[in-house]
């Protein structure tokens, strides 16, 4: 695509802010549609929203997806991807789409982040995070990391450049540079080595991108996002945001090891190094609480599977706090699930067929949990850009949050 | 409800006939919308056809379901779908709704047919019917069933009276007397003696209906359909043809034993002795061939778990054969499942994405590939029908079925 077409159709502009300098509401544009924000972005890793079609997934106020690059590469195939006119086209999805770069995937998937990981590195907690008698299932160095299908057993590689290729193939409107992911268990020492990296990943990312970018100038423009890590550590985290915002990316991903204790605190450093003027994506954030902290403190997008996998488990949002469907008080019982919520599944359907659903072990029963979760959670980041909008976001945080917390189902 | 308005919100009305002065067309006439006959009915066994939204089987043409009074007696229970307004409200169906008796069921299931069954005489060629060091999961009396539930092996009782309760709460509009269903491995002796089974329980079960009507009449009208037996003997389908016929019911069942080959002549027997006036539906038939003769020898309707069944196995129908995307040959193969369907998954979907949602065990699988065959099926049903109005049947017949059975996926 010619430059003066690309920057027609996709950037960022920032639109209204809140008091405290951070939080703010946007328009994120892509060749693929808008997003207004903040928003939050479900997440179909497979190219799939997992039991809901792409037209449900629309109609309850998702704005775009977020697929996985690590999962579609082992599965079909990034090529295959391509091949059908990107990730939106093949899952039959007509909106923006983002893709990780498969960075936290490599490292945690398979038995477990914290058990199987070699960081190839004294400086590593080893006791921490590999289990004794179990196959190390990723091992990075400089250059990479090797990894295990956790399909089938294969050896993998994925380096900075292989993350550009898969997720060129892939298609997305927006991915991520390829980052090497901590836990909040690694030394300080060790955050340091993967920083650096991250840094150096980050430019040869950018070459790459710009090289395919221009190889395949017939495709709709990608935006590339650098990903800032550092964990919890203030002056790591500034110096990644300060080392990543220097380079040409179109947007920042806000990445790695984030507790619920101090994420607005490493938002907030993360947010004050960032210019203005590109879009922040919080990554694998979703719990109602840290997206009022995460919006506050200047996140554009968020991400999490947290709605649509405890959907699954009949862990249902509601207004008053969380809801298990499953329990016995919802047997027989006509009413909806949240008697304020105007989703499809709280608008047609009593917990006594969800419950029935549930037991029952019927497929209706994640399509309609997730609809909900989704829908909630859409609807409460929704309400959140509106309250910015109008000024009164303090007063909805304080009203929203007192209600869910302290509601009919609060723990 | 008042005889005078029951009579306007039910029943049917033949409208064409076939050459043959069997098959016909016609409307039936239910209290939550009209059927246009010959139509499939797909099979939502527990209140959901599954894995697919009210909405979507609406769209794909679905006129009417059927759910399974045996099975939604165990769970959720009858009465919490009495109190949910009937079986279209509790599940969110929009449109009319049929309750088999659970007759089949309660004698079928659990450990198989043709296993456990104690029908409870020498008659029967009990080494074909009881599987040595099994349980008996059910054991049939002249007065009715007493069963072991396949969930959780609680030992329930359906009697005539039982079933019409049952069916009454679950409010279907077109429930099914409670009748006993053989196997084509009975003797003559014993599908002699439960053919006078069924027919002494089909009076008990209109008395029991007509008591029920009576007593619940701020319920909309729900009409019974008496069922056929009498397995491939020509004698016993006439005289059971010609005894329940002389009862007051709304419609027919033909049920129990049908073998491919001898669909057509047994349905033939049976239409011979019925009132042309009175629906009939033929039950558990939904093959392409079954539906073709079915409908030419003067079924109306039809139900069959197949197409959903057979869709969430990758198997799918298409007017060259039958095809299973599950197959190599759909891996990154950017054309739909079937060019000539015009069915959602088809016009939005390549084999390529099916393919790769079955291989990677997506929940969004078993939802396309059952709207595509339940579209087909109600198609092939719908362009019968129309065949038939336009005096088309024949050729129609001739040509679809020389495709399919002679196409690229023929075997």
């Amino acid at each position: 695509m010619p430059e003066s077409e690309s920057q027609s159709n996709h950037g960022f502009r920032v639109e209204s802010e809140l008091s405290n300098g951070r939080g703010r509401t946007g328009t994120l544009v892509t060749p693929h549609g808008e997003i207004q924000t903040p928003a939050f972005i479900p997440v179909g890793t497979k190219a799939t929203i997992k039991s809901v079609l792409p037209e449900s997934i629309r109609d309850l106020g998702s704005q775009a997806i977020l697929a996985n690059a690590y999962h579609l590469y082992l599965q079909p195939g990034p090529e295959i991807i391509d091949h059908s006119g990107g990730l939106a086209s093949f899952m039959n999805w007509h909106g923006p789409t983002f893709t990780d770069s498969g960075g936290f995937q490599v490292l945690s998937l398979g038995v477990g982040f914290k058990k199987v990981l070699s960081m190839d590195s004294a400086h590593t907690v080893e006791s921490d995070v590999i289990a004794p008698g179990k196959d190390r299932l990723a091992h990075v160095d400089d250059d990479g990391v090797t990894f295990k299908s956790h399909l089938d057993g294969t050896m993998h590689r994925f380096t900075a450049e292989k993350s550009m290729q898969v997720q060129h193939q892939i298609g997305a409107d927006i991915i991520f540079a390829f980052d090497e992911c901590t836990t909040l268990m690694n030394t300080r020492d060790y955050q340091l080595l993967a920083m650096k990296r991250t840094r150096e990943w980050a430019q040869r990312c950018i070459d790459e991108h710009e090289r395919l970018t221009r190889e395949r100038a017939f495709k709709p423009y990608q935006m590339l996002f650098g990903v800032i890590q550092g964990a919890h550590f203030e002056d790591l985290r500034r110096q990644a945001a300060r080392e990543i915002s220097e380079l040409p990316f179109d947007g920042f991903g806000i990445g790695g090891a984030l507790d619920k204790e101090t994420l607005g605190t490493i938002v907030g450093w993360v947010v004050e190094e960032l210019p203005r003027e590109k879009p922040r994506h919080l990554l694998g954030i979703g719990e109602p609480l840290d997206l009022f902290i995460g919006a506050e403190n200047g996140a554009d997008t968020f991400d999490c599977v947290a709605p649509t996998r405890n959907a699954r488990n009949a862990a249902l949002l509601t207004s008053e706090g969380r809801f298990n469907v499953s329990n016995a008080t919802s047997r027989g019982n006509l009413d909806p699930v949240d008697p304020d919520c105007s989703c499809y599944t709280c608008t047609h359907y009593s917990q006594a067929y969800l419950h029935h659903s549930y037991k029952a072990k019927e497929l209706i029963f994640p399509t309609l949990a997730t609809i909900h979760n989704l829908h909630f959670t859409i609807d409460l980041v929704r309400r959140i850009r509106e309250s910015m909008q109008t000024g009164d976001f303090y007063a909805f945080k304080d009203e929203w949050l007192g209600r869910f917390t302290k509601g009919t189902y609060a723990k």
